[in-house]
């Protein structure tokens, strides 16, 4: 990228298509093989293809009695042998039905099932079927939910409970995922200093190295905390230098602010800055450049603005680098609880809470105000040159979708 | 409880009503001093109240020049200092201005900030103000965010990267939260064998141990992974024995089996049972208990089963017995893709994936199909006694706001 800094503000969705368009152009490519027992929160490198059928032999879905359909002819048929789950049946002799339980295998002959809620006992251990039986009832074929060669999971699927959960299911105990991206955190300002410090005039503590910390480590990234930076030409640069290793140098506080602007100065230096006012709000201001070859990003450092651009921008870039496919949260349209009368230029992210299903504004919306999103529930997105009544829809992103 | 075993379906609202009383008569009261850096993924034991105004000291909103409004009688003021973030300015000359930046502090006497775009800075070095200025604008005023004494995040708050980076703004480095819930986690039956091993006939992988597992981690807990309880009435003994220290045993797999059902007759003979039959698809069985005082809740063991009841059911309990308020997910009205011709009695959680925005249904709904799961984004919710036709709004609940 080359130094842009025109006066025009960029759509949220061009700035988008050029992270993710530089994401995919550096997407990680090394592969490691983990344990299924550490592969959580890792991003799958190649697709996870059955190796066996699921399930791998018909099974009763019901704790009943499995037949052969044909042989039912309105008479009681005697009980010829009893099938856990977990144990090898025979055969089903013919004109008999089988005891059997939930998840156990059905015998060779028998082709249906029969709930035990449907069934008479009778005195000499036979059995009376009181109802029509449908051939293949309540038996689970082999293969149904798998078949072996099937792609279960897609390259790019990220590894929760669930996708390790159907790994484990298929016999899995080794899984390919991307090498995870290492990520170079580090703030600027010299007013910032860290919780437990003291505080002098002038000074605040520094929040977005904690949000931003644990949120990368969410994403599975591997997070080299290079903390608080100083407004000092010669730190700067050696700061950079030491961080040549890392995939990305993530940085928040005004790249733009010029007077101060060491990081800015080191990077037209020795790489590349282009400065982006987006259409956005909070958050105007971002910074896409590289330093000696490493990708860099410069989010703005108000906190309510450090999080709308990294949750919309800068978290779907990372996940794209690290291959994942559907990089952007789910969105649901709910409605409004305020009005909007007033149009704005920048698309607004703006902190919200549910209540009886309608989206309540925090009262307070400065970009510098973090805990306007400890009290909400996500993220209502109001377009520009939108105008909005109480009860109109708006998009609302929940902070669960953004953070995971 | 005592043992129940009523024919009539226990609706969910009963079941959950009643497991989070529960909860609550067990919440854990225990309560550790963790440093900021480990308190990730913890429950908040007592009200965080600011220590200090936030922010500390008003600041500028932007980058301009910090002035008494009132000197403001269409003259250009000269720059009397220069203000950056970090710093500790004079107070401010009478009829001057001074040049500030974004969070900086304004200097005594000033009550207003203009932004640079709006003034004309002259030859002599005198700035020209082009607009009317509006006294206190682009001020933060001292204690805009939050005031010393106020409670900024309740007890039961769930820290996150924001909560985290909002404990970090106000300089706090240690944080009271609850002790995690020691949870044992145990899979009964003789069917399932561990990814790795070699199947045998009549075996299935165990994915719900990995599912829960991981699950439970998310949600704050520690695991006491217990494995694969067999089907032995004197190994069951012998690993319930081994548990007295757990705050729960969590089981899957049927309790309510009868013939092979050890676990249940270890629980009746030095505990209490309780056998509910709810309505909810999947997964009507659940088993709510204890062994020797402490607290047992038997999911059913299909994966899918698994899944929504303890979804629907266990997390919000893990997460009232560690006191948080907030433990039911969000969900949203989004428009089916589907036709629901036939009324059920039971609640059904369908897995569906949000396609342009309407929820379209995995083609195999079986309670045994995980992959189901995986493919999906979430759950569509279909009332009992409840028709739908394609385009009605129906209940989504996103998995993530189910697996966090």
């Amino acid at each position: 990228m080359t130094l842009t800094d025109s006066p025009a503000l960029m759509p949220v969705e061009q700035a988008l298509d050029a992270l993710l368009r530089q994401a995919e152009s550096t997407a990680i490519k090394d592969v490691e093989s983990v344990s299924i027992e550490d592969a959580v929160g890792r991003i799958l490198a190649e697709p996870l293809v059955a190796q066996l059928d699921l399930p791998p032999w018909p099974n009763s879905a019901m704790d009943g009695y499995a037949i052969r359909e044909s042989d039912l002819r309105g008479q009681p048929l005697r009980v010829s042998q009893k099938i856990f789950a977990g144990s090898q049946p025979e055969p089903l002799e013919a004109g008999s039905c089988a005891r059997i339980f939930t998840g156990a295998p059905m015998p060779d002959g028998a082709d249906s099932v029969e709930m035990q809620e449907n069934v008479e006992l009778l005195d000499d251990g036979r059995v009376r079927f009181l109802e029509p039986v449908r051939r293949g009832q309540h038996v689970r074929p082999q293969g149904g939910e798998a078949r072996t060669g099937d792609e279960v999971l897609a390259a790019g699927a990220r590894l929760g409970p669930i996708e390790l959960g159907l790994a484990a299911s298929l016999g899995v105990s080794r899984l390919s995922v991307s090498r995870k991206l290492k990520v170079a955190l580090l703030s600027t300002g010299d007013e910032l200093v860290e919780p437990g410090e003291t505080l002098q005039p002038g000074q605040i503590y520094n929040s977005n190295r904690m949000l931003l910390r644990r949120w990368l480590q969410r994403l599975g990234c591997e997070v080299i905390d290079a903390g608080i930076v100083p407004d000092d030409l010669v730190r700067v640069r050696q700061c950079l230098a030491d961080l040549h290793e890392v995939d990305l140098i993530l940085s928040t506080g005004g790249v733009s602010v010029g007077e101060a602007d060491f990081l800015g100065q080191v990077l037209r230096e020795e790489g590349e800055l282009s400065l982006w006012k987006l259409a956005i709000k909070p958050g105007k201001p971002l910074t896409c450049g590289s330093y000696q070859g490493v990708a860099v990003i410069g989010l703005p450092g108000n906190p309510a603005s450090t999080l709308v651009t990294f949750g919309l921008l800068a978290r779907p870039y990372l996940l794209r680098r690290m291959g994942v496919l559907q990089v952007e949260p789910l969105s649901f349209q709910v409605p409004a609880n305020f009005d909007w009368p007033r149009p704005g230029k920048r698309r607004e992210y703006l902190r919200a809470r549910l209540e009886s299903g309608k989206a309540v504004l925090y009262s307070n919306q400065s970009s510098s105000i973090l805990r306007s999103a400890a009290w909400a529930d996500g993220l209502v997105e109001v377009r520009e040159h939108r105008q909005l009544k109480d009860g109109d829809l708006v998009p609302f992103i929940s902070f669960a979708e953004l953070l995971c």
